[in-house]
């Protein structure tokens, strides 16, 4: 997918919502478990359910690794169902990947080339070359970690380089490597006003938003700071969707869920 | 398997090497591609030719994933191998994970418990929530990336942060973790003075060291300023090792390989 048909989608849909299927067998309707593949039922309901409230989905690949093989090929049917049924949704792969440059373009293969994926996300901390072969994929893009929502985020992304922190760096290097159009950026959504001094540094880059709802980040203040006129934003959710209803109303919830943001969402973009 | 186990296995093997399993089916000699499982039959045949010259190898996952489904199979089989019938190798995941805390659990859980690796290279830039998840495994051993060995390791790991550099910081921090004990670090061999700091910093943990052979590195000048009491060295060689012979001779090649590696590695103990 290229960034243009992102950005048309976006408008079409009036939302910028990704959807995370962090999915937990722990966590899914009972029932699902009667199922030969509970994980793939699960969201292929989630899906259909939701598909005209986001334009993207983002499986974080830890849960269905959690599953050994068979997660491996609940990953592998949810993507292919994506983009049979669903060609115009944006694909994320959660992975978190990073290596050496030969062993990246294994990575880049398998998310991009074989399991189909529009974009993976990959950690920055070995540098150059071990970001570099994923970038080399036309029309794919490669999320690096900026900036995360999580507790100990700031831990090293906080330290300071000179006059400025850690990711700000991250961020400035990254934009002199080879084919950094192709780069988006997570940035976690647990200070707003971080994403003032961000956009000086990437005015145009897409940035990848956790940490909306459970983890206690607000909509409207990212947004005010966040926002570019090509939108610019993917927001993500994923346990406020995803588990918001767990029993046979799970899918209904869910879209009651996504419905809510994206309608904040569409107020949003009516402003701009 | 514990820290003392393993110290004993490298007396015994007069050893400290770690042999890398990554596996790439355009290296591998052709006639293994008959096989049902090429990756597999050849990582048997290299580990029944070298378990005795080594004590530990180190698949990594990017290998693997790369071809899909069949590749998360071969590398299950190559552990359940290696569990069942070499139990004092120390087995070595070479994921580079890393992800918010209860996502952190699930890499560790597929690891630690599902595939039962003894331990797992972690990447340190999302901080201490997402890593300590896998300290929380007993006998189990979380090898976080410090300073790596390829051409862009210096971009982010080598900025400084007050008097000294982003590795170092990482090295001094993780030591605050909690469960640090069950840590490792991954140190390149690229610059064998690096070592002089580090063990300032790390006195007792054990390194992983790779970049000897194919990248550069040299064994003498690494122990030289790396080695400890309790030698603290995991010496890592994959190429270098798996891929020395390209026919139906590959995995004797391999043992010349890794027998050099030993003696070399044996005249060094000996002095110790």
């Amino acid at each position: 997918m290229t960034k243009q048909e992102l950005i048309q989608q976006i408008k079409l849909k009036k939302s910028f919502l990704c959807i995370g299927l962090d999915v937990d067998l722990n966590k899914i309707p009972a029932y699902l478990l009667e199922f030969e593949d509970p994980i793939f039922e699960f969201n292929k309901q989630i899906i259909d359910a939701t598909h005209h409230l986001t334009v993207a989905y983002k499986p974080n690949t830890a849960f269905y690794e959690a599953c050994g093989i068979k997660g491996w090929i609940s990953l592998e049917k949810t993507i292919k169902y994506l983009n049979d049924n669903y060609p115009e949704i944006f694909t994320i792969a959660d992975a978190k990947r990073g290596d050496i440059g030969n062993t990246s373009t294994m990575y880049a293969k398998a998310f991009f080339e074989d399991l189909k994926f529009d974009s993976v996300t990959v950690a920055p901390y070995m540098g150059s070359d071990s970001v570099e072969p994923f970038l080399a994929f036309e029309d794919k893009f490669t999320i690096l970690l900026a900036l995360t929502s999580n507790k100990g985020g700031l831990d090293f992304q906080g330290l300071k380089i000179g006059n400025h922190q850690l990711y700000k760096e991250v961020l400035k290097t990254a934009l002199t490597w080879k084919n950094s159009d192709n780069l988006m950026f997570v940035v976690g959504a647990t200070k707003a006003e971080y994403f003032k001094d961000i956009r000086e540094i990437v005015p145009n880059h897409f940035l990848l938003v956790p940490g909306i709802g459970a983890q206690g980040g607000n909509l409207e203040d990212v947004c005010k700071y966040g926002i570019t006129k090509d939108i610019g934003l993917l927001i993500n959710s994923s346990r406020g969707i995803i588990y918001a209803g767990n029993d046979d109303n799970f899918a209904s919830k869910a879209k009651e869920k996504a419905k809510e943001l994206q309608q904040e969402m569409s107020a949003i973009l009516a402003q701009l």
